[in-house]
This record gives structure tokens, sequence and C-alpha cells, in this order.
């Protein structure tokens, strides 16, 4: 359904070139005079969107308002009840909530064996670390690769904790898949379409992230590549995005949750530590975002962040993990859900 | 204390005159010669920051860089433990949390009457109601003036509550003094310098909202103004930042609650209602700023929002206020707080 | 006029509620039944927008969608041909392409007065220059008040130059206006609507800036304030927005030259020393606003910007300031204008 | 070179743990006592912007600042004259300005021959089209693929005009350069570093456009990943970032050309069309693109906007493409160039 908007003083003919469109199209057009001006309603089945700027750009229109949401499958009128994605022998989405947590890179076996030890002991639902790094910078450590992946399952065989790892070109997906038992999509690739549809057809499990600028309802696009392919094991996350402020690295948009909620069946996670980029708000933000409604975390530590390779800034020691996890236990029994 | 980087291969003269024009001005000048080029470090008392531009104009300089933070007064370098501000025989910046509740405008005695029962029924720590209405359109309504704040003096007289209203122009701050037992600095006036001075010099409380579009840096700059006077009944307010996203009216900059609490000893307030701009995301939204670690919040009721002449979208019926204030009660007493 | 859409699966109660307010409020409604969804127009002569969220508020109701512009005294639709505001002899909005020139603030009558010697032989119509200057800081300069005032009076005097100069509260038009010939609305009071109505009712010219994350439909309602007094001797003007870019103080929003020119009567002004914050940049700026169809700059020239008391980075030297009137002219030449 | 800025109050033992960390790294420390605070010059050769974060969580420390650019080959310090990039049998970066010209998307072999023609009749340096296309949502169209290639081939052998197309996977970019002058990296894909690195291997020629929410020197960075692997054949694009302002489609970054053009020796191309998103103001656009300083502008151009399947909006006809033509060459003789 969409609305054809007329310009004052718009002429008879003009508007029945508008009208005939709708009926050439296979739509109904619903007609409202007002004294100013007249707006004409496209009512039928079919992706009207796809002619929308067509419209807009007949004589005398003066613009066209889409009345449906673009996304389907990602939508709760699609789906009402929570979609429940499995991990860890919980499922997420559903009354506890999911930790996900580990450094920002593999930088070697020792460093992640540690640190997925530490997060087992602390109640950590899943591993998270990096193999493949996008950096800004050519210069900067790009990951260990598929020596990173191994040790990352190795982690896996010693804890049980399911390993989260992000993947970042579509001919690397299968050997991501062989190691992962997550494909996580970074921000940065959120609009990275042929990825979407690698991971979409793999059938794996997806955490996708949201770009650092897109807007709630493109990230629900971005679902929809996914969720097209018939996966649905996919959950979304909220991880800060770009704004004038300078203080923190990025604009954490605590609102993204309940509209999330409301909008979507899908899991929501959150991630304090890009959403913030300095450890001493990282609890802060991950008690806002229990408390706020979200599904899970994914959180950076690392067992000394001193001397990480990346992400050291926002990374928290295995201490204030333990700390963390304290003190959001009482947040999610305050809003009637566990850890 | 600030840093003067000069460019890659600066002059001995170059570096002579930047060095020079630092001791004129009554600095220490110390140089860091690197391979790549020459820093030089402007140390000593005194505001160096009215001089940066001129530094950075020299010839061969290519940037300075300020090292101290521009504020004072606001920091915790200053006055490092919590600013208490009295309201309603308690403290806000204490354990306790207030809750600043009522609705956007005054629009009847019957209506600001009836809501400050509900309010003070529901355990709210001071009553808010807009007499002088900021509004973008000169076709709105401009709020009840004089005769609001009479209303809401009533509303004082009959429940206790303390009264929260905004002022809007230097010339009516002695008129609202008398009514109103804080003034609420509206985002629209954050940089309205002429009204900072004012309420500053009135030394009555202050609660000082953020600007749209405002850095928090910015926004403790703009305090700055109002304890310049010796006023330091002063609370500072989040209530979201102005970006690209389109589902919520701002975007509530959670981040701002930790941050705020690290730099400043003033109490953070959190504005819900306009960060989120949808009644159906405030409780999700005041639980973050509670978990955050908020000093108080300041939302929107209406008795009926669906006739609200301004806000009604996302003013809370008193149903609902009720229901928030059991829930953010828990969320409080997790966070070791009360409401 | 206005649309509201219901929800899918409204009741025909709840439609025929929202008809029933409709025709209470004294509009008409226009039915559309789609498959999915039904939209009812509302239509009629009357301020429906002061409505908007209390039909959006009702059962059943999904959203609404204004489709009138909320400005009218500052649109096209209301007066088609431009308005032409006088200054020097000549007329704003016409062929000729104003050019504003001066420092900043007013530091000393010798400082200003040379300026206003140089500005006049480069060819500038107005000279500007602060007097009360709105400062982020209450500790740096906060200019020279009314003797800055009489400065600029007396350097109109020697050169015939209007004088154009900022005015930053309600209690100070009257004296501003025994000074200058236009007053200028800063950014940071672009919303100060207490001062919109002062400068609107004194009936003097005025500059009218876009506040720094303002949209252009905010702009013009702010216009739309001092227009409401009959005052149309006005200015709009574009300053930069903020953005995450860092490398500029503002993103010139250039854009905004050409959607304003189609949306009002207005003549724009563009300021390219603050759209862009460094002097390296000003004149490409320039010539973009020119090139785009700006009516007018305003820009900052010192005689020496290494010892300007404020924002000498972004101001000119006399002698870049020719240089940039001599690239202007071929610019504005191009597009069939003079300077 | 980096700085390190120490706490006020730092302890000897934290100076000496920064210092011991600096050698340790291979670089000299040089120390800046100040009354407040002191501050640490780190100076050698190297990567020191890969341990920022880890002194700037070392004890004592409060931050720490780059003092050199991240981007090396991009820069002007690197290579000082302009890179010249061949095209159509001139040189992107020299006098003449390139005009890319051409529809959105391929759609038939019919419509790419026509637009190539009247292209090439009108003045344009190359031939635009895509053949795959990034699309937000997975219902719309998503390009004629190879086909689309073929006929864009097609059109370059009847007219002469170069190809430049989009590019979205590292496996696709041996196809595409078969069929293609120029790749296209989209802004979606800016910081999709697979690609790149593709790209950069090809050894083809590369348009690479900003991201939409990206910074200038993101910009560079992702030049750098393609010209670390000796590719120079690039250009960079400006094509609008996204903002808070609604009435266009994003916010062009007039600055951005002047910035860039002082920063980097690689050409500077301008989107008017993705810019501002409606071809009222292409032209406009285009105009201050050229006089800012651009060495290049692409732009859409479709035989019947009407008709279009994607970007019909902003998307020229053959007409206006022509008039805007005119206009520009008058724009590039006053900043002495020529198209």
């Amino acid at each position: 359904m969409m609305i054809v908007v007329m310009k004052t003083g718009a002429s008879t003919k003009e508007i029945s070139a508008v009208i005939a469109r709708v009926k050439k199209l296979g739509y109904e057009a619903h007609l409202s005079d007002g004294e100013e001006r007249t707006i004409i309603g496209v009512v039928g089945d079919g992706n009207i969107r796809a002619h929308q700027e067509q419209f807009e750009l007949m004589e005398g229109v003066e613009r066209t308002m889409p009345v449906s949401h673009p996304y389907k499958l990602a939508s709760r009128d699609f789906h009402a009840s929570n979609t429940l994605v499995p991990l860890n022998g919980g499922k997420v989405g559903d009354r506890k909530i999911a930790v996900i947590a580990g450094p920002c890179s593999v930088e070697s076996r020792q460093q992640i064996l540690e640190t997925a030890h530490a997060m087992k002991e602390a109640g950590a639902t899943a591993l998270r670390g990096g193999a493949f790094k996008p950096r800004t910078s050519p210069y900067a450590f790009q990951g260990m690769g598929e020596e990173g992946l191994k040790y990352l399952a190795e982690a896996r065989e010693q804890t049980g904790l399911p390993v989260v790892t992000e993947v970042m070109e579509p001919g690397l997906v299968p050997l991501v898949c062989d190691y992962a038992d997550v494909l996580q999509i970074g921000a940065r690739n959120m609009q990275n379409y042929a990825l979407l549809h690698a991971v979409g057809k793999a059938q794996h499990t997806v955490l996708l992230k949201r770009g650092m600028s897109s807007t709630i309802e493109e990230l629900l696009m971005a679902a929809e590549y996914i969720l097209s392919h018939g996966n649905t094991r996919l959950m979304v996350c909220e991880r800060g995005i770009r704004t004038f402020e300078k203080y923190t690295r990025n604009t954490f948009d605590i609102n993204a949750v309940p509209v999330l909620k409301e909008r979507t069946h899908l899991p929501v996670i959150a991630d304090p530590s890009h959403a913030t980029g300095h450890w001493q708000y990282v609890e802060a933000a991950a008690r806002a975002a229990v408390a706020a409604g979200a599904d899970g975390i994914i959180v950076e530590v690392h067992p000394n962040p001193e001397e990480a390779v990346s992400d050291g800034m926002q990374s928290l020691t295995f201490k204030r993990f333990e700390q963390m996890m304290q003190s959001l236990k009482r947040i999610a029994e305050a809003v009637d859900r566990s850890i």
C-alpha cells in the first residue's frame, strides 16, 4: 500500500495519469479530494515500493509515502512469537540471557584457551574471538586466520563453550562454518549482500551486527536477506552508531533494544564494548542493555588488556568481567529473567 | 597545558618563533625533537586555550592539541565528591533516585491538579509541567504563561511536590522563580548564554538539559556558566540526541550517564520521554537509565495522552506510570539504590 | 491535510472512532480500504498538525502522516517570487550577490576601522563584526558589548558599509537596532523563540542562521516566527551542520542552497567560514556556494588572523579575501550573476 | 610519533613504567613536566599506533594522541604531485574535468546503447551503469549481472566511451575486469577489505566511493588498502554522507573536495546524484563540485527516469544532462579548467 500526494493545483489530466498507471500495474486507486490537494491511495498485493520513485516523478505528483514496512520475514507481523536460537543447550530469545564473551582477536593458543576457561568459570554462554579481523588500516594486525579458528575449536573442546567468530567474505564461509558455531557479520559488512546471501545459504547460526550508520530498518532489511534463504537461526545486534559525540567511540542506541523487540521476532543482542569503546563504561552499558530487554550481550574480555593487539581500551579483565556478571544477574532478576 | 605539533620539515626559525610566543605569553616551552617532526609542550597556569588558534596559524605549525579539559567547576578534578541537590526533603545525587513527573504542558487547573495528586500517590519526587513552551511552530500552543505557573504552585500546595518548569528568557527568570522550585533550561536553550547567566545569578535550583546536538563537553561548559555564579544547585540532564535514526524521535545517549558520572560531580538526570518520543519505549529507556547509574529521571505523564495538546505520543497514562515505578524500584534495588 | 494509517486488522469500531473525531474537529474524512489496511484522509482548513499525536494514540491507528508543510509565510507556495531585502542600495535576492565580510569579533576601534576600509576597497556589500559573542566557554572573550557597536557604527560612517552584528537576547534588541543595519541571529539561538519574536517585532532586517543540528524545515519554521510579525526583511543562512566528520569544524550542507531556493522566497546566504572552520577551505566553499545559487555569503576576515581573539583559524587575511573576490566574480558570471 | 598524557598526580613510578615501555618498543621518550601534569613524546620510526591503546591502559595515563596521519601512500606528504589516472585518452586529475554519466542500472540493451550515444554526444568522458546492484531490499531488482556487462561492453564498442561499473564481491573481480574499464567500489563496500585487496591486486582502474558514514580519514585508509598493492590507478569519490537532514537523500559534504585535494594526490570525483537524491538539485550540486575543485563528476542519467527500475528520482533526462554540461563548462572555465 502506498499514498500518492498530488501537488496543490494538480490538473485532472495529471491525476488521471496517476490513476491509469496504478491500474496498469494491477493495483486499485482510492481518491481523496481535499480543498488544497488530492491524494491517491494505491491498494493491492505486490511490491508497490519498486514503483515508488516512478510515481514520484510523474507530472503533478508532490511525493509518495509507502504505508507498509519494507521487511516481511523479519517482522512480528509475519511471525508473532519470539524466534528462539539454540546456543549451548539453551535458547537465545527465551528467558535466560546469553553472554558471549572473549577477546577481540585470537592472539595465541594460550590466550584463547586461558580466556575460554575463565569465561566458562564466570558463567558465559559462548566464546567470542576474531580470527579474521576487519581493520581500518592495512598496516594493523589482520588476524591469525585459520590458525586462530583452530585454537577457537580447541577452546570449545576443552570448555564446551560454542564459538562465535566473524566471517568477512563469501569465499571463506565454508571454512569458518567448519570451526565456528555462530558466524558473526560485522558492522562494516551489514550491507555486504554477497556475504549475507552466503551465510543465509550456509544454514549456520548467524549474529548480524548493525552497521555503524545503519538505521534499524536497514538492519532488518539485512536480516531479511538471510531469512530469505530460510535460515532463521539469526540474532541481530546493536553495537553503537556513529554520531558527533567524541567522548565515546560510538553512541549506544539503547532505544534500538525495545524498538527491535517490538518490530522483530529475532533475538536482540547488545555489544556494550563497541557501543562505548572504553572499559570503564562497559558494565553500565551492559546493565542498561539487560534492563532495556536485550536477549543477550556480546562483550570483549582479555587476560591482559594492556597487551591486547586490538580493542584493549574496551576490553574487560577477567576480574571485571566476573564483577559485571554478578551485577547483571541482579538486573536480570529485576526484569524477571536470568543469566 | 597544550601541545603544538610542528609540520614535517618545519624550520628552526619557525620553531623558535613558536617558543618565543609561548614565553611571551608567560608559559614554558618543552621541546621534543622526533625524526619526522618536532612537538612543543606548552606548560603553565592560565587559559592557554584562548590562544590555541593563534598558535595553529603560525608558520610551520601543523596543529595544536589542548591537554586539559575546558571545564573546571563542573569537573570531578575540581570537586571529587557528588554534589547533592536538595529536592523535596531528599537530595538528588544521593542513594535515592528522584522521579520528576507530569505533563508536557499545563493545560488547565484541573489537569495539573489531577496529575499532581496521581504522581504524589505513585511516589514521584517532584512535579513537572510547562507554562512557557518552546515550540517549533509559531502556530502551536505556546503555553498558559503565568496562569500555568499559578496552577503549578497550587498543585504544590495541595500535594507538597516541588515544581519543575521551564524558563525560556532572562526577563522571565524572576517571575518563574516566584512560582517554581526548579528552573528547567530546555535543550534548545542549552547555549542561550544570557539565560544561563540569569539562572546562575538567580541562585535557584536548575535542571539543565543537553542540547539535541551538543556534546557532553558542551553540556559541561554550559553548566560551567551557571556554576561560575556560585550556583551549585544544578542537575544536568541527558534527553536524547539527534542522529539519522528515524524510528525514534531522538537517540537516547545512554553512554552519557556513566560518562557524566565519571567527569562531573553534578547529579545526572535522564529524560526517557524525549529520548525515545514514543510511550511504548519509555519504560525500557527509564529502566536502562537507572541501571546505568542515573540519579533521577524526568518523565512525561498525562491524564489522557490522546487529548494532550503537546507530546501526547510520548506521555504515559497514570496507570503506565505506576507500572513503570514498580519496575524501576526493582532495578534501583539491583544497583543498591532506592526510589 | 493529513493521513491516518490504521493497523492491519483495525476494527470497524476503531475506524469509526477516528472518523468521528475527524468530523468533530471540523474536517472531512476520506476512507481508502485496502486488503491489508485502511487509510483515512483528513481534509479541510485549519491546523490539523496540532492534533496529529492525538490521532496517532487512538486505538487501531498505526501512524499518521501530515501532507502539507508546516510553514506558510516562508513558503514559495505562499509567495512565489523572490523576496528582495534592501542592503547598501542594492537588493539581496536579486541578480547581484551580497558579500558580508569582517572579523568574528570587534576587538578594537583600530581593528574594525582598518577592516572596514579594506572590505570596502575589495568590494564587500556589508561589514560584519560581533560585539556580543556567544562562546562555549564562560572563560572566553565575550565581546566588547556596546563599545563594539559604537566602533561598528563609526566604521559605517567612514565607509558607507551597512553593519551586520549578532544580538543574543531580547532585552538587547533595541540597543543593537540603534547601531546595526542587520541583526544576526546566531546558530545557537535559531530556536530562541523569545529572541525570534523580539526581532520580528523590531521590524529591522534580520540574518537568521541555521542551527548546527537543525533541519531545513526547522530553519524555515524559525523564519516563520519572524515573518509572523510582518517582518519580511529576512535572510536565511546555511553555516554548516554537525556530523561525525572531524577534519572540518562543520559539514557545509551545500544541498541546502538549492533546497532553500526551491522552498522559500527568502534570500539564501552561505557562511563558508563556519561551514569549514579552516581558512584554507573557505575560498573553495565560497565558490561552491555561489555556483550552487546562493544570494550572498558572509565571511570572516581579520587584519591579522594569528592575533585574532576568536575564529582566527577560519579567518581570511585581507589579501586572501581580495583573491577570493576575484575568484567569486568569475563564478558569479558563470551563473549569470555579479558581485 | 605519539604523545602520552599522564593524569594529574601520576606517580614517578607510573611515569617510569611508560618510559620503560616506550624504550622496550624501540622508541625514544621525551618528557615534558608541567605543573598540572606530565606528557611524554614517543619518537621513532615504526607503527606506534599499533600500541596506542596499550599505553592508554597503563596506570597513570590519561590519554594518548597520535601525531601523524594513519595513511601514507595516499598522502601528499608521500607523493606531492597529482596522480593522473588515464581515462578515455585523457588523464583524470589534470586540467580537464571528467564526466562519468549513465543510468543507475543497466536495464536492457536498448536502454544502455541509447544512453551511451546520448552521453557521447553531450561530451561525457565515460559511461556508467550497474550490472550488479547492491540493494537495501532482497526483493528489489539486483541487476542484470553478466548480461548487463556485455551490453556495457557493446556500448563502449559503439561509442568509444570507457565503462565504469560496480563490483561487489572478490570472486567477481576477474569477470568484471573482463568487461569494464573502471571498477567501482560502492559506498556500502568501502570497508569490505577482502574486496579492496582483490581490486588492488587486479591492477585495474578503481573508483572508490566514500562510505555513507565514513570519515575522510577512513576513505583514505581504504584507498591505502588498494595502493598497498601498487595499484595507483585510483580515484576517490565523495557521494554524500548520512546526517539528520531529511529533505535530501544524503548530505553532500562539499568540504570533502578541498580537504581531499589538500591531503591526497589522488583524483577527487563527486557524485551529485547520490549526494542529493533528487534530480532538481543535481545540477546545482554538480556546479558546486566543479567550483570547489573536483576533478570529475559521476552522474546518473536515464532515457526516461519515470520508468527507471532504480534511482529514477535522482536521474537526469538527456536534455537536462545537456543543459548541465553547458552550465558546468562555464564553471570549469571560471576555475581555469575545462570539460
